[in-house]
């Protein structure tokens, strides 16, 4: 790719993006879509629609972005929950990764790597002619002792990353405890789910539960709500499953983490979800069900995984015009003129990926939906992870080798080569992925601040809709959006010594991107469900999945330019990250899964002296309420909640 | 190989077990050898040191064979705890399994593969001139229609090994289940050991401890004994680690299933073991010293496996008798001889195997040693696994695919082809196994009744002892035995229907196990702790193993034979038996990690009335002693329980 193919893309979505940024300056600002950019305000009262019409309404004014700049991480806190910070936090944690390696890749290697000897020097007079790989590593020659600058890039760079992971995992940590320990008494502390419950034909399943908790949890046991659900044919039946109360957090903890019967696969306890977190449809399910689930839902993604490598190689024909001109002759003269050329190797190739990427979150979700989580948010971590790993293995792997599912899997059963094959293909693609931060990360981040696809919505339903209709404010859906946080993580880490032209366009996505979602935490999103932070570890993972990955490039690499000592010193640092990983999952892994007895001992001991602690016991017996049981109307606003699509608002 | 000479490997063993049990027969009679074959009872005191000489001790009596046959599983049990009730019924599991698949193998599977026409016919007048191929699957002509003989075969003895496997994991459970009730109060049920006591200055460990569990377990915590350990530099040192007991069994679980403190890494807990089997070195190496330990122990493992290929590769090297005369063209004039060839092709390639294979288990064990357990118990588990691992891949793998590591690492990293090389070499190697289950099999247990080291050793040390000394009674060496069966079990299984030969064989060698190691039981081997059955999922992997490695060949075998829909049709059983497996897991294993609330507290309330259980409080304070505060004499005895080879006593 030349220069002047990347400056086109870039043209193209940085106007985009003022687009949409002056757009959305003047929009918000219209009583007519505050359903569309300021929901959440709406419903909660503090905005009210204005009717009066002002000439100021239509100038575009930048008063949001000091507001979302301005907000405080304990107001973010108070006011979209644990989540929404580690959400913030992962992006501050990209901003300082890339930052430190920004400069180093900016003014150390870059110059570096321009004055190498490998390819034609750069031609200054027409500069927009040049190929970007001038740029890259693939412009220094074999046997340089120039690379050891890359060398020492690639040990400070992992270092300042383990350090800042370890630093993130313990803040995050002491967060969550922190919260815990500020936490009013939530249902959820207090409740386990029971399933298969043995079902006996002289007593019911109530008895049953009232029984066996009485008997063996018997000062701590409070109360139990067993499950109905509505069968189309048999109407309510007698599911034997339960939420079962405690008096104390601690007392549910040792219920959940304690097998309860003899036969390991009756009683069977976990924590429960907050009430409104629950996944009803998961109860209707039988344990057989559930099991042939799993396995269609691994054979679907599979499948999924295969068929998504049909636009790749698409997209990939698209980077290679001239092999596009053999396939399509008869675009032949039409790809002759220049701006064309330009847009399809550097602007279409990656708006096509985006287009069918698109489709990829709801479609896991789906999958996720079916496998069998008690929960909404466990659907959406479970989603988190398929999307991250379906976007690591088929836009980056599939890019880098352009290929065939069966090449790749000659790859994976080939595990020595791995080094020299990524060393060859990977520098290759470095423009590919540059052009791809600036399309899929620019304005990806800027249309969610715009809002397109809701504001489409909005403009094409509003016709049909009484006033009385109320107003569903969304969920930012994080198995969309961390899964795209930590892929531009792993292009920074995996790049940034091979193309570090790349970080410049990645810290103005970052940027974007921080000062973006705090608006839209601020006025659109609302929490429908509180992890605690559960999200990072996920984040960790990939992190660390990036750096072994990176010295693994790294080992290809310097092998390949005939410097043998630095690709055996490269070493040690996949074999120490894997162990600072393992370090880390011992050390803050633990909290992520339950809370300790220490944390939960000293939440007890101080309710006993609360007073409001009869009211909330009152109205725990009643909080995981049945939404079969419920009116109608309630019941058909909760049922709404189960669709997995629900997150999905914006395509 | 030739039918002689597997007739002439079958008549030197037999010759061997013969003459075993002959000597056996009368040396047991003699009292100066009660300390080899009789040293339980002679500890117990109910077998006195006869000194009259009288001509019946001189004369071979199968008495012993009576009295092995009529003890009962409640006997068995009372007299060496559940641990030798699972191996023995181990050994009764194989015979079951082997007994219907010998009997579909003799009388339905052999008669189809003799009459094959793929190979020359047999000739019965010169019957020991055959090749042992016309008795295996490779005499059956591809697409030939026999071969759905051998598919139901597969089918029948699956389904077969399910139900047994089932039946086997209920009943083992069941017994585990009834032992715990049925035990008296032990201090290991009522103990947890803790590591990594956070060391304060201002307070000692004991007083932290104190302080910990009176704060979060007020109700149950009732005492604790710090460890403490010599060091030749420092004397007696402060380790941060404790044995905590609890006034109920309960308390202690909770204790252990909860993680403890906030900081994961802090009060970690695991169940204690029984105090005379704690591996009190465990205590002194730090966590960082336990970590390169393990990794260290990773690169012996494989290490060992790699120059372990040496002796295969010389074993099958004689095995081919052309080859041998091409590497040692000097031993061409011996190796005409007809007996000589049938020796060095029948006997001696299983016998160097085997005393090769002698130095596995110690070493093995002395690895699993420095690899961090905190009980003896736990080692030898760990070892066991490992002997078990290391024989399935250096003999099975290593002998059918004859040959390198890089050869057979080529196998690992190209999946698809393993059925189809599996079924090349598989069957070719039919009669080594036949001659190895005769020569391993056979010869090492009724060695085993034979203690022929041992009985060498005493005969070396007899002089030098005095009479004082205390006579130490044996343990059986689970790692080594364990393994050994599995082993022959995964033969039986792979080979039932390529060679159905094999399985007489295997039925006498399952015998003979059956009758000599219930009398080990009752003269020989004394238990040194209980672990309440938990030997036996590691059996119940490798049958699993087993099962599949069988469908995998059977897949290849009929793809090689052109009955590709066959090998369609078997598709479904490995698929079916890891579902099965994991069924299993979820059903069966976690009864063999824990006991269950259930379990525990009504174990519990039956000691609120006893009023024993003072007395039991009373002693547990203590019962931890720690071995470096003990007299010498007895810490010396002690001492000498923590050497990793204590076992090992017959190499």
């Amino acid at each position: 790719m030349l220069v002047s193919a990347l400056l086109t893309s870039l043209g193209i979505n940085f106007g985009l993006c003022v687009l949409f940024f002056t757009l959305y300056s003047i929009l918000r600002k219209q009583p007519f879509y505050y359903d569309v950019y300021v929901p959440r305000l709406l419903v909660e009262g503090t905005s009210k629609r204005r009717s009066r019409f002002n000439l100021e309404r239509l100038i575009p004014s930048p008063g949001w972005v000091r507001k979302a700049w301005k907000l405080s991480e304990e107001e973010l806190l108070s006011l979209s929950g644990l989540d929404a910070v580690v959400y913030m936090r992962i992006i501050t944690f990209s901003l300082k990764v890339f930052l430190v390696a920004g400069i180093i890749g900016i003014f150390v290697i870059l110059p570096v790597n321009c004055t190498g000897d490998q390819l034609e020097d750069i031609d200054f007079s027409d500069f927009s002619n040049n190929s970007l790989d001038v740029f890259t590593i693939s412009n220094i020659s074999s046997g340089s002792k120039r690379l050891w600058v890359h060398f020492s890039a690639v040990y400070v760079v992992t270092i300042f990353i383990w350090y800042l992971l370890y630093y993130e995992y313990k803040y995050i940590s002491s967060k969550r405890i922190a919260y815990f320990y500020s936490s009013k008494p939530q249902p959820h502390q207090f409740t386990v789910v029971v399933r298969s419950i043995p079902v006996s034909v002289r007593s019911s399943i109530s008895d049953s539960i009232e029984t066996f908790f009485k008997e063996y949890h018997p000062s701590t046991y409070l109360s139990h709500t067993v499950v109905h659900r509505t069968n189309k044919l048999r109407g309510l039946i007698e599911i034997p499953a339960a939420f079962v109360s405690f008096k104390t957090r601690y007392g549910a903890a040792t219920a959940f983490h304690l097998q309860q019967s003899i036969n390991p696969t009756h009683w069977v306890t976990e924590q429960a979800p907050e009430p409104h977190d629950v996944y009803w449809p998961f109860f209707t399910s039988t344990f057989f069900r559930r099991w042939i689930s799993k396995l269609v839902v691994i054979v679907a993604c599979i499948l999924l995984t295969i068929l998504f490598l049909l636009p790749v190689i698409f997209v990939q024909g698209l980077t290679n015009l001239s092999q596009l001109e053999v396939w399509l002759p008869f675009l032949e003269s039409i790809l002759t003129i220049t701006f064309v050329s330009e847009v399809v190797t550097g602007y279409l190739p990656s708006l096509i990926l985006q287009l069918f990427l698109k489709a990829v979150p709801p479609i896991m979700e789906l999958l996720s939906s079916i496998q069998g989580y008690v929960s909404h948010s466990d659907i959406e971590k479970s989603a988190c992870n398929k999307v991250l790993w379906f976007t690591i293995w088929n836009i980056f792997f599939a890019t880098v080798f352009s290929g065939s599912v069966l090449y790749q899997l000659s790859l994976i059963l080939d595990p020595k080569n791995i080094p020299a094959r990524l060393a060859v293909a990977v520098p290759a693609q470095a423009s590919f992925f540059i052009a791809y931060v600036v399309t899929s990360g620019w304005t990806s981040t800027s249309s969610e601040l715009f809002r397109l696809i809701p504001l489409i919505g909005s403009l094409i339903t509003k016709p049909c809709k009484s006033t009385d209709d109320e107003l569903v404010v969304p969920t930012i859906p994080f198995h969309r959006d961390i899964p795209r946080l930590s892929f531009f993580g792993l292009l920074g880490i995996t790049y940034f010594f091979l193309a570090p032209l790349i970080l410049p366009f990645l810290l103005v996505y970052f940027c974007l991107a921080y000062i973006i979602y705090r608006n839209q935490f601020i006025n659109v999103y609302e929490p429908k469900f509180e992890t605690a932070g559960k999200f990072w570890p996920i984040v960790h993972n990939s992190m660390i999945f990036s750096l072994v990955l990176m010295h693994c490039i790294a080992v290809g690499i310097f092998t390949l330019k005939k410097v043998s000592l630095a690709s055996t010193l490269i070493f040690p640092l996949p074999i120490l990250t894997l162990l600072f990983n393992e370090y880390c999952r011992k050390r803050f892994r633990p909290i992520f899964i339950a809370y300790s007895a220490e944390s939960l001992i000293k939440k007890d001991r101080e309710d006993q002296n609360d007073a409001t602690m009869d009211e909330f016991f009152h109205k725990l017996v009643t909080a995981y309420q049945d939404p079969a049981l419920m009116p109608i109307q309630f019941s058909t606003n909760t049922d709404s909640l189960h669709s997995p699509l629900i997150y999905s608002d914006e395509v």
